[in-house]
């Protein structure tokens, strides 16, 4: 029984903590300890070691995002700052998303990069980013970053103003998602074999 | 054993309330699921079905609010918004009010209405309404809504900006809830008889 | 001339103390009134009467949104509400997109609907409406509404808990923007073909 | 003269930008100066001296409030807080009211109070404070204080979470602001002969 | 015994529910209860009487602050308000110090009071009170007072847009904190000679 | 020439409108553009190339900041987000310092370094973070980094979670603004001498 009663308290800190997470911008507290956090609350705590590997390894072969927020790094919670380390080898694409909590500030570390977003009217703004450059993506609007070079890979980082921004990653949310063939082929004005294509396309 | 699981009991709950210090509208989830919704959360849960029944019920003999807020609907919590279907019968009135939390927009789906609000200048607004028109009383200011017509019932739906706008029902607040008579006959400056017959006008 | 410039430029700075204090949210007054609105400021202000024109005209032969916007209706600035009608005929799709400022709470008027969103973790959220029915769509997701009924028109008013929730149509933000074809071809995993045919459906 | 001119619109201009970042509660700068204050901003500024007066003068003979807001000390915008002190001689009440925009904390500097407030569940809480005691009146609620004392005068102070908590006193939003009698009996479930006479004790 | 637990259990859940929809400063219901709140919950939780003793104390021999917080205060909780009464006997300093989440809006009750505040620009800002007087100390700068008077005692209240200001004491954090010698000694410009002075001073 | 002056003046009043509806961190628009602002406005504007020149310029000699914030980066406006370059010689630190309106969030670039920040209970919370390792540092918290190490720069970039953070550097607040050196002494709890030492090295 005593198994049991814990499962069950277990359940209500794990609940706890699944809608703490909706805990917010101004905290009343100088910061958040999850409930399950063993003692000593040190250093350690407000420390996320998790991108120390990116330093010595090989640099990736396909487009990756290393991720510092929330839910990698709890203290963040309430402090509504966060980072994505991006690493773009030649070629390649973050391809089209959305943060629906935050804009986002990319430095450009190295490399070259084409970088746009579409704002509500449906306007595009575009730039050729070098190394050293800072560009912001307003708010909850669809932007991409292209590695266009050649030959050179790029890297950058983004901040964001939110402990967890959140990625609506279009190709995946739209063609990936089991949303039903007829309602994206008359959103898309095209035929469902075209929507079939798509999907068949982001699946392989 | 029974002190052992008290003492986690006690320790979730002292984390929920530092924790909880921390929750706020703008959550840092997509949307936050109650601890105690059974699985599987689906559609459904982001689903209120309890104004199906209007439709097909006789037009009320009173003046009635249906609400559609978070403690009706579960899910609204940190999304800020909600609802409420408002159905007045011919010459009825939604008496004197306000909303502590939001601002409310009213549209007006059949009938006429006539509308009003007083500022905290003690400058009152006021409009006859027609069906299709759009109508907002600020945030914490008094309103009200009326249905002169003296055969046709009226019916409007109200939008609120926040999942629990809470409603304080001034005629009932002021003259049914054991306020001293005193306090409000010196609030009102008139005589205590007058209060005391406001009051039984309210209890009967 | 000069005196009278100088009182322009006077009613412009004071206007300016008198709005700035109240440009957010959480207004510090009851409500904004815009420099340029011509006195008095009545219930007039407080009233939004382009939607009685929906009341007498046929149904549209298209999917239509009439909104209910601080565009539309200046005094919705700072009260953090607004509203949208929505009309389906037969057969037709409200198209994929998100709101970057708000969630959105629909409440089914006349007719069925479709409707569906997808969270951040790529799960999809469908359900089936009847009149009457209400349903969120959490803050910033990409959501959809078809009225799937061979014969019968749909109409839905929606809710926001922004007076500017603002709207990312995704076809045309995706393909009607000039995004570049070869980040869109390396986003969606296709090829540029597919892309130019997308391009052109949404175009014509 | 057109140059002189178009220094002081690019003046106001600046004043513009300057202050509409800090537009918020949250705002973006240390503090907000007013585009009309005289140079130089120093100490004075951040004081305001209207309640040295009331030290030597003598206690007044009917309830008065004393209000240090945004509008009586400019320098409060955009910190979020203000004050009022309020006096009340024996036998005098602070008629029911409401703060739109903050709850109230109550310090009884000098007597005795009889103190309330409704919850929006209809529910009175009511308290004896003493001398020294802090009373909190919750965000948008309606309540009062009440110096029930034979012979003694009372003195309170009062802060509030905003810098314009805005005051909605109710006997004259509801019976000295022109609204219907009609509207008014019905809400108060009362004839309009006792609303008229309720008109009339605050008008005279 | 099980039914019992679970109980238990079920009622720190439903203070969950009950406490994340309210634990912030746009709460989303009147006020916040703790979970561990005895019943029944009347006017005597929403009043402080921690300060009632200060009225017969002797007047303290140092510089002294007496908080009514969210800590001391559990009902301010959502409240977005707090109080201090600060006690300066002749000669005495309120240490250098900020506040980490609000403003401090100071009124000179009795005696007289030199105060200053630096802003990010690091501009000095002083002002001499006098019995009355209204100063606010703005968002998160290093401010103090200081009671120059040779004979007489101050007291002032202070009033916080945050139901937990937060105090960083600058002397103590700087050098009664174990931060290193050598990292205070390069910020400081001075040798750890001096650090180690002034750490000595403010331990003894 | 009045028509002239009165469409800069509608200019103002317009551009007043556009900014005033998103002069807070919640934004009513997709981004805000200052009035002052050259059209056409294009990827440029979201754009910031001052920090291109730190990838070829030699290390500086000293410890030296270099901000992306709002004042640089008009861009940022509403967008909650910033960004800091700082580069450490071999034995140099960031002084102890608060930033009034955000927490910080370090990311290791290049190097190792001490870091540490106090809370308000004066707990001392340090690490030595090693390359590719982020450090929260909490909102409004005294704090510093230190480079210990005897060769090697070291280099970090901080995200804000606001557009304008601010910066109060202690040392100089504190002993470089001409705060009275009573004050400062009795603050302290050491004598005028070693404040006057402390001034002087700071001057210097």
């Amino acid at each position: 029984m005593k198994k049991q009663l814990l499962l069950v308290v277990a359940a209500v800190a794990l609940a706890l903590i699944q809608t703490t997470r909706a805990g917010d911008p101004d905290i009343l507290t100088d910061y958040v300890i999850p409930p399950n956090t063993p003692a000593p609350v040190d250093g350690g705590f407000f420390t996320f070691t998790g991108m120390r590997a990116l330093v010595s390894s090989p640099f990736p072969s396909t487009f990756k995002v290393f991720k510092a927020g929330m839910e990698q790094f709890p203290a963040l919670n309430g402090q509504s700052v966060s980072y994505a380390v991006l690493m773009y080898p030649s070629g390649t694409v973050n391809p089209v998303h959305t943060h629906p909590r935050s804009a986002e500030l990319l430095f450009l570390v190295q490399g070259t990069l084409e970088v746009g977003f579409v704002d509500t009217t449906n306007k595009l703004f575009t730039q050729s980013l070098q190394q050293g450059d800072v560009f912001v993506f307003p708010k909850g609007l669809v932007h991409f970053q292209y590695n266009a070079d050649a030959k050179n890979p790029a890297v950058a980082m983004s901040a964001f103003g939110s402990a967890n921004a959140g990625t609506v990653s279009l190709p995946n949310t739209l063609f990936n998602s089991t949303i039903d063939d007829t309602v994206l082929a008359l959103s898309f004005k095209t035929d469902v074999g075209t929507i079939q294509k798509l999907k068949a396309g982001l699946k392989g």
